[in-house]
């Protein structure tokens, strides 16, 4: 962080929630929206309502826009951060090359940069949150999908194609269950809340005892992280099982990073782990070290949950503002 | 490569053979030997016939030690590359924490830089061979094992505990057969010389048709990638199949380290890949592209074959004294 650096937006746009920020140059954050999407209105409402939601946090932080060095957006990809251009994402139906940095910055009179939410989750986790002062940290987020980021040498790492840091889509099991992304065995199709419910609703249907049908009413919609966490806390056994085997594949990936380019940090975030928290991470690490190829200074890599909880996003999105406009 | 670069010595110490090349500041190899290691004879037999190699090249060379701008020495790992130490190699026994680069830094009189010989493989193959002239690139050499190294905008990327670039063991069928490592599904558990020999021992005791056992007179020691490149190429189906399977989770261990990474190449070297050349590339590439998670411009990340043959290793500890020593 540097004292010149000038207050900015961080805005994390999701298939079902908007998340600004304004934040100032020490990390703080001076105000927050959270508002619904609303995707199924198509990308010019969203557009609208992003714009909208900017204006909105800027009057709550009771700046004015020539006090905003800029504004981060993270939005699910895939996307081109060079030119602001989101290709499409599945989530959002319709969206199709939208230039949605050029048309924001046109709107709001700033510069915009866009990227990878994931990535900025990464980013803040790095810059702020749990990996401050690391030079080499992978961020891991475990939610509907499983995403990530890779900062090397102290900075997020984009990629030829800008296409790196798709963790999820490491193959751990070669053809093993399909993956939203159409192959089989990828690191989501194993550990993703997904992939959890999946195993889950497999088992009950196959009649094992679990306590997660009385917990949901039988609506699969209610199976979330919250359920998940408290079922596993109660020690069911469908669902200790189940989750056992994520955490088991989630070591091996870990494992898997760590051989390729042993950093000093991994961290992990995302719904699941923020709904479990460091108990969900210890068996992730007892695996994950048997299978360093390098047993030496195993300890050297840290395996720590994240820090920044729903605000890593935004937050990294910041960083990305003071870090793109100083280049 | 800079025109003020001293001429330097690049060293390959393998388990069977030593190959030691007096190298100018273009590349050129001036004078090379290659001489057998014979390991059983314990480290301070080896460590002699290392100096006495060096001298030899020198020599042979028509230069002189104060002509000389330091030695690169290549070893299998686990090794220290900042202290010069070789903790212990599989394939020599008896080598127990030696410190190597210092002990022929002291018989030298010149500097001597040690490092994994996989990751100065990849380092001769990115700054004169295949990879020249990218920013980002991976190494993985398919022989006994399978190694690798990784450069990251231009450097050979070490990682925190030196233990980066070890592609062979990341996990590619988790629980699949047991490696070297004693871990399970790492990538050379199924696609290393080893694994294939393995498979195509088993299938011919299995009663499957091949011509292997007429090739080697039933000797598993003649197995090697020469006579695998043979039967490949005369289309014996329990060859084609093995390997066929090999060449599968090579593309899906290129496309992990592709949705992780995204390099700008992959360069594919080792004994087998030199057997087969780019024909045994086609279905890598492939098998990778299919698992890419970005689709959009997957041509971008080329996927060739290595192009300094045996020489990689000597040529990359070369470029390693110029590199250190310019710090």
């Amino acid at each position: 962080m540097n004292e010149h650096n000038m207050p900015v937006l961080g805005v994390d746009l999701g298939g079902t929630k908007i998340l600004a920020a304004a934040v100032d140059p020490t990390g703080r954050v001076i105000a927050r929206i959270k508002r619904k999407t609303r995707a199924e209105r198509g990308p010019e409402a969203v557009i609208t309502r992003l714009i909208e939601t900017c204006r909105r946090v800027i009057r709550k932080a009771g700046l004015t826009w020539d006090e905003i060095g800029g504004v981060g957006l993270g939005a699910p990809g895939p996307l081109d951060p060079t030119h602001g251009i989101i290709y499409n994402t599945p989530n959002m139906p319709g969206w199709n090359q939208v230039p949605l940095g050029p048309r924001l910055a046109e709107a709001l009179g700033v510069p915009v940069y866009l990227e990878n939410d994931v990535n900025l989750g990464t980013l803040g986790e790095h810059a702020l949150g749990a990996g401050r002062g690391t030079q080499d940290m992978v961020g891991i987020f475990v939610g509907t999908g499983v995403g990530g980021g890779v900062i090397l040498d102290g900075k997020l790492r984009s990629g030829v194609r800008s296409a790196a840091g798709e963790i999820g889509h490491m193959v751990v099991l070669a053809e093993g269950p399909v993956c939203g992304c159409g192959k089989r065995g990828c690191l989501e199709s194993v550990a993703s809340r997904t992939a959890i419910v999946r195993d889950i609703r497999s088992g009950i249907a196959a009649g094992r005892e679990s306590i997660i049908p009385q917990m949901t009413g039988g609506d699969p919609e209610r199976l979330t992280s919250g359920v998940l966490a408290r079922a596993w806390r109660q020690r069911d056994p469908l669902v200790r099982e189940v989750m056992g085997r994520a955490q088991f594949y989630l070591g091996v990936g870990v494992a898997s990073i760590v051989n390729l380019l042993d950093p000093e940090m991994i961290v992990f975030g995302g719904g699941v782990v923020e709904a479990l928290g460091d108990e969900f991470l210890a068996q992730i690490r007892i695996v994950a070290r048997q299978y360093f190829i390098q047993q030496r200074d195993a300890d050297r890599v840290r395996i720590v949950t994240a820090s920044l909880g729903d605000q890593a996003g935004v937050l990294g999105a910041a960083v990305l503002v003071w870090q793109r406009s100083h280049r």
